[in-house]
């Protein structure tokens, strides 16, 4: 199975959109972005054994390596459109790729994402994908938008993607679980938040217009919250108490350990934004028209940093701030 | 040296453009594609040991990782904008990547490319880049639109990459140099071809308009080639001695060896082109305003596949077709 066949392969599966006037195939593809928009691009690589435990299913891997790049489109309040994917493999495995391309397909299809090109070598297990989207002018929303005073919001539930990691390196469990169906089940369903995050694409296009600031949750909620401060010249508090949990991770990990894991897990790619208080109604028809739980999360102060502080108003201080390559 | 230090590193260095309405730093890049053109997207990624060997100089892997991809572009007749780079680095080490910046930029700021975005995460190393650049709608220059009585054309001279690679891996030159001095002269100037390609990015947009199908030769003249024959379904024909050489190349190995290494070797990133006769005195014009030596070495048939004569007009058989990723 040479290079050519393996793109051939690839080629055979992947949709295509109108406004892709040459995909893949050549030495570069052409597209046509829609009149009068901006063109958003972003770009993640995944490496075996750094953002993925060795022996995640290939699916999985597929899934993610769009995953990861969609929700850094949806932190923009883009459109998605198309992508290009870059797959380093030890040996042309087409059983891998085929398995690969289920999990990358699905999302692209769900999203309408057209894979557009990109590399396929021998190397490393590495996945790099960039992910092209759209956005009318002035609508992308960005890091350094945050105004004192805005609400702090975050989609979804935090922690279970760090959670799902913990449970796989073999941490025990705090809480007893009623019996190993149940044990077994709370697994699975933080291991699906690691393995296969849900990019809050829709969610992400409605906060254009309405949020001021947003970012993606990848390296941990105080960690991206960090982002949005420094760049734009806030203070930003939360509670970490408030902070969303699943019921999975509340069946696992004793009440410490889960505000850890909220705080300062990674990969859970929940979209955190900040939003001026009048906006919050229609924020909360957005979410609920995508289907998305929101949660009010704290607030932006003038100052610097972020700070967290428990329901009874006493310092919460993390042991550490977030995932941080290279560390 | 964190994660996000090294982002800092790197975007205290870059240049920027007016259609860059935000780079480096946010969750995605925003930018605005001139009005009624269209997109063109390359990605291309360099794996050590298997793109270059190892201990390259980190400058000279910067530089090839851009040159490749701006090769993509210039073969489709497309004029470079931005791109995204995605480092993979085994530890963070701030002087390699200063080093691979000097590289990287030294080349991205010679065709104002902005580099505007992407991901600097641990694992084996790894280059992956992502190209932007803009054409007018239709004058893309395409593999598959070749036609019968074009004549094949090549820039610059070709087997000079897979000679310096086969020198670095210790193969003895068939032909006895001057002295010392001349054959380490001759072994830097292959060794550049291989570490420092130049991408035709003037030559190619001069061709847009001019040239019927285009394509780099990467992987080798033959191999590439056969994509413009097929795509095209046509057959094509070339004269191995009209194949371009350089006074090193010469100077190293004896005839046949370079015959092999010109038609088959790969990482020369020349453009190969067709285009009616009509045109070919337009097209020697622009080649001489790009400085650029242009080769017209076969002819666009009837037919398929890629048939090779010696200047005796006896069938010429190459020992491989060019280079294959994972064969």
């Amino acid at each position: 199975m040479a290079e050519f066949d393996l793109i051939e392969r690839i080629r055979a599966r992947v949709a295509t959109r109108a406004d892709v006037v040459l995909g893949i195939g050549d030495d570069a593809a052409l597209l046509q972005v829609p009149a009068g928009m901006q063109l958003v691009v972003a770009m993640d690589t995944l490496n075996a054994g750094v953002h993925f435990p060795e022996g995640t299913a290939p699916a999985d891997i597929g899934w993610k390596a769009l995953a990861v790049n969609l929700s850094d489109l949806a932190a923009m309040g883009a459109a998605p459109a198309w992508c290009t994917l870059s797959l380093s493999l030890p040996q042309p495995d087409a059983r891998w790729v085929d398995a690969f391309l289920d999990g990358f397909l699905a999302l692209a299809d769900a999203h309408r994402v057209a894979l557009i090109g990109g590399d396929t070598t021998r190397g490393p297990l590495s996945i790099c994908v960039t992910a092209h989207g759209v956005v009318e002018p002035g609508r992308a929303v960005r890091r350094d938008g945050a105004r004192i005073g805005d609400d702090v919001w975050v989609s979804g539930t935090l922690g279970d993607a760090a959670a799902g990691l913990a449970r796989w390196r073999g941490d025990a469990p705090d809480v007893e679980a009623a019996d190993a169906a149940s044990r077994a089940a709370h697994d699975t369903a933080l291991r699906m938040r690691l393995d296969r995050p849900t990019p809050r694409v829709a969610l992400g296009g409605a906060l254009a217009g309405l949020a001021h600031a947003c970012i993606d949750v990848s390296d941990g909620l105080l960690a991206d919250l960090a982002h949005i401060a420094r760049a734009s010249g806030a203070a930003i508090e939360i509670d970490v108490d408030a902070l969303p949990a699943s019921d999975p991770l509340h069946a696992t990990f004793a009440r410490e350990r889960c505000r850890v894991l909220q705080a300062t897990g990674g990969d859970d790619y929940e979209l955190c934004f900040t939003a001026p208080p009048r906006h919050a109604a229609e924020i909360e028809r957005a979410a609920a028209d995508c289907a998305v739980r929101l949660t009010r999360i704290g607030r932006v102060h003038a100052g610097s940093g972020v700070r967290v502080r428990c329901n009874d108003g006493a310092p919460w201080a993390a042991p550490r701030a977030g995932y941080v390559h290279f560390a």
